[in-house]
């Protein structure tokens, strides 16, 4: 294996796996079991910012909460700063709000209004893309703002949900750096 | 100034203020706009890792979601793990759980009963000190898993709510960047 490839298998190790987690049948993929090994947290962020950084991005943008554990890291890596998109009630500013389905009923996001300016080339990164559709609704908050997505990136890509065609459909690449069958 | 103290005043300008923010009264100390800068953000986690290089931190703590943003960087540049305190049922493994006191009612935090060993150094950061209740909760969880807890490093205090002498009297030492007058 290459150095990028062992480094990717190693990732791929340090998440654990819960079965039947929140419900029967359900193979939920851990990330906290990577947090907690420095050296393959470390590497994770490390290859994240090491793709985008000639890519002209001027904010890292992630999601609440585990959003955040990427995200953040990466926008310091590559010296721009990080937004958060938050649960409703959650940003003091000036915000607007995008919808979107779950399983059961919606579900809604904020973002600053002023914490993205037009023409700003945004990354969005999160630790794990199922559906899409919190990706979605972020990428949407960013354009109605004027920001520029091309890219959304994660540590996890589940590809029979469908997420990565979702994302493809409204002109976003995404990247990830391990995936697994099932969900 | 210093080079820390210009450092710090510059961490603290960055900081927005927003009145009446949740409730009429309250001076809502913001630190989203201090991410946006990736200079002040930069700024924060290095002051704060440098602070505890050679502490023998073996992991860093973070409560959900805004201390995320500031544990996790702090442990990736001490080249620790990162453990994740979060709300209840968002957590896969086996857990334990603490419940403390809001303003109206109480709220519980959970931790993974795996995730710390017995005889760990554990650093706490979150962004803001303002009466420690969380903090106390996390510090009861690190505990009942066997970890030492010496030390919370925040961004932010606000001193006139009594956070401070809550965890001093809890052991704990208690380290801010910045300081604002009335909450």
């Amino acid at each position: 294996m290459t150095a990028t490839a062992q480094q990717l298998q190693f990732i791929k190790d340090s998440i654990k796996t819960i079965p039947d987690y929140p419900k029967l049948g359900i193979l939920f993929r851990d990330v906290t079991s990577l947090l907690e090994d420095p050296k393959a947290y470390a590497a994770s962020i490390q290859l994240l910012a090491d793709r985008y950084r000639d890519a002209g991005v001027t904010k890292v943008v992630g999601t609440e909460a585990r959003g955040f554990l990427f995200g953040a890291p990466v926008a310091l890596v590559l010296g721009v700063g990080f937004v958060p998109v938050r649960k409703p009630g959650k940003l003091p500013r000036k915000t607007i709000s995008e919808t979107y389905d779950l399983e059961y009923g919606t579900d809604s996001l904020e973002i600053h209004v002023d914490a993205i300016q037009p023409g700003e080339k945004i990354l969005v990164i999160d630790d794990l893309l199922a559906t899409g559709g919190t990706i979605e609704a972020t990428a949407k908050l960013i354009r109605r703002l004027g920001g520029e997505v091309t890219d959304a990136a994660f540590i996890i890509n589940l590809p029979e949900l469908g997420g990565e065609k979702r994302l493809n459909d409204l002109s976003i690449n995404c990247y990830s750096l391990v995936s697994f069958d099932g969900h």
